[in-house]
């Protein structure tokens, strides 16, 4: 490092992450600390044009001490998971070069170095979606790329394990498979990448964000309460997931929507069983979820295929997976016939993400929405009991999407690159 | 039969049976015709005086057919439950002699002979509270006390179960298990007493029946896409249940409260949880049903050792068992601070059976209601937010009760002793 230059180089770098979803769950730790599932989980990707971290990293000899700021607040990193994330890969640092500024830090250096992180949800993260996967994957895949860690993203998986589970499977597009492992110091604890996200690329994604007076559970204490009192767990670690995981991942290597339909539906719905075998038992799906579980159930039934598979996470919060365009159209249609928005509400606010699905589905504006017919499969012709007004906040449409990449265009810095600071 | 008679004589019989409420849950058949479990269950009878089934039976020659009237309508006779409990009563039948009428039946007359048969629910039959149990249970034992059956009440339950499952329970007062059995032919599936109601006697019950938008799922068809599709149904039946029934047993015997209420609701919770995992999930517990479970379980681990167990059966409505009187006041207060009546409702229609407990919870008028403080184990200081007004439709407080029983005042009967039809 050029003396000269000590107190005045920050170096930068941006990277954006994808959230993901499991569609076999993650529900358990073997291992508190290092973060050791009880079994294998298998996630989607989503788009991170519509659901994505980005974190800016920065790194200056003038900072005094590692800060973070998330969603434009400053955030404590004194956290255990922080702290093992950030342990990890500064012992992976390598020497770092920037001719351009005229910077070199050897690789010993990076221990005594402090570090400034800026993250940014493009997501709500009072919506639940999993923002803490996509956060940490991005913290640990902005830093490592930063710090010139040489690892492989499957090392680096293990990394952003440490931080939050789920993480490690955002290193990855398409479909990822989080391997338990055997090892108890957790090296073998990996995600890999099944298919990438042009395997299967007629997939389209609704989520459906439900409006909740409920406090939830956080899914830390809540899993490490079911380790500890539900009786049903073990037998679904041990003996469902496995058939499971081994079924899943040839659904998806033969893009055999039925079957992936089936898994999902099923190992969601095992997830919140497991839940509520809890004691106290968790309640994540609220009377809303319940009826988007109901209408889809009704509709796969109907056709007598599965179109559309659904799957919830620790919230009330609704993935539905549809098998390709067409049935994503119909399935929006059904979704804004049973949910309407509130009055207030503009059309454009509550469908967000890729708007081309609601054009496809004829909706244009809030008067199409009100003129929706029922579906074919309701009998029940008394349509008020069908029309849970406010019951959703909004829906994003979305598809699986691509991993983490790193973003070279300056102007996409959430640092002040002259400070070090946020923007 | 003294033959100048044949045309006139109608002989009467009334009985009363409780209904039940399982505290080790009975769900999955093995036989569907005969009505088998997978798994041993334990309830406790309810007191009739609150919930019961009163059940009066007529046989004459003049009868030119079976025929049954429910709560005043008539219903048919012709599905093969009833058809089998008709069946096996009738081939047990006994000689039967009214000297009074001077009415001689002979042992092989019955099978030439009609019923009829006129039932009434104390209670509202869309309550959802178990109202098949108590009616099954009512209609065997009147007509086998009609037809002089000279089984036991343990036989007697073979013949219940056959019209529906839970009914076998019904026949006893106090704390029942219905035995699962060994025998392809049922005959060892049989209801045994495991204590009277006079055992434990401090317990008091109070019913939340719970406002609910839902159609709900028939336990019959319920339990048999659990038994063809939950993978946790068979390690609860197998591993989980039979311990835990030598666990209530011990319980009960030594009505150790904090013991069964742990029990009652691990049970509870592990039907639902259960049901949750069927093809397409039953959903029985609404957000309603989610609040008062949460609220009992905030109490519970405020106190430290169990106060109250909860339960609930195939629909939203709690079932709770408190320890005593002082805790059932203190549980009533709380309900009726979490869930106020509607505006419009009358405090005597809104606490309905053992009006005593709401004197002792010190609740004269609905203005008590309203000032009712929040329970201390509350901390968050939004009152508004744990009202939920008009939630629940009504409250019913009782206890453990006594078995079916002979009513022999003729006023309580419910057929017209001229014409054999109901009154």
């Amino acid at each position: 490092m050029a003396a000269e230059s000590i107190e005045k180089w920050v170096l930068t770098l941006t990277a954006q992450t994808p959230t993901n979803i499991a569609v076999i769950k993650y529900w358990g730790k073997r291992d508190e600390d290092l973060i050791l599932p009880i079994n294998d989980s298998i996630s989607v990707t989503l788009d991170p044009g519509h659901l994505c971290t980005t974190t800016s990293v920065s790194v200056s000899p003038a900072f005094t001490h590692d800060r973070m700021w998330l969603n434009g607040k400053e955030v404590s990193l004194s956290g255990g998971r922080f702290q093992n994330c950030l342990r990890e890969l500064r012992s992976r640092a390598s020497d770092v070069e920037d001719k351009e500024k005229g910077v070199k830090i050897a690789k010993r250096e990076w221990e005594n170095l402090h570090l400034h992180i800026v993250s940014y949800n493009n997501f709500p993260t009072a919506a639940g979606l999993a923002s803490s996967a996509a956060g940490l994957a991005c913290l640990v895949f902005s830093l490592a790329k930063l710090m010139n860690v040489k690892e492989d993203h499957s090392k680096l998986s293990a990394i952003a394990r440490q931080g939050s589970g789920s993480a490690c499977r955002s290193l990855y597009g398409g479909f990822v498979k989080w391997i338990m492992g055997k090892e108890e110091n957790g090296s073998d604890s990996i995600a890999v990448q099944l298919a990438d996200e042009k395997h299967w690329n007629d997939l389209v994604i609704i989520i459906a964000v439900v409006s909740s007076r409920q406090k939830e559970t956080s899914s830390t204490s809540g899993m490490r309460d079911s380790v500890e009192t539900s009786e049903l767990i073990k037998h679904r670690a041990k003996e469902v997931v496995p058939k499971r995981i081994i079924q899943m991942e040839e659904a998806i290597k033969n893009r055999d929507f039925p079957a992936f339909a089936r898994l999902t539906c099923a190992d969601s719905n095992q997830f919140h069983a497991v839940c509520l075998d809890t004691l106290p038992p968790i309640f994540y799906l609220n009377d809303t979820s319940h009826r988007i579980i109901s209408s889809v159930e009704k509709w796969n039934r109907h056709e007598g295929i599965p179109q559309v598979a659904y799957t919830f996470d620790a919230g009330p919060n609704a993935v539905l997976i549809s098998h390709n365009r067409k049935t994503a159209s119909l399935l929006l249609q059904r979704l804004l016939f049973y949910f309407p928005p509130q009055s207030d509400i503009d059309l454009n606010n509550y469908v967000i993400g890729d708007k081309t699905i609601l054009k496809d589905a004829g909706i244009h504006e809030m008067k199409d929405v009100d003129a929706l017919p029922p579906p074919p499969e309701i009998k029940d012709t008394n349509l008020s009991t069908h029309r849970n007004r406010g019951e959703v906040t909004y829906f994003i449409c979305t598809r699986p999407g691509s991993g983490p990449v790193v973003l070279t265009d300056q102007n996409q810095s959430l640092i002040n690159p002259e400070t070090g600071l946020p923007k």
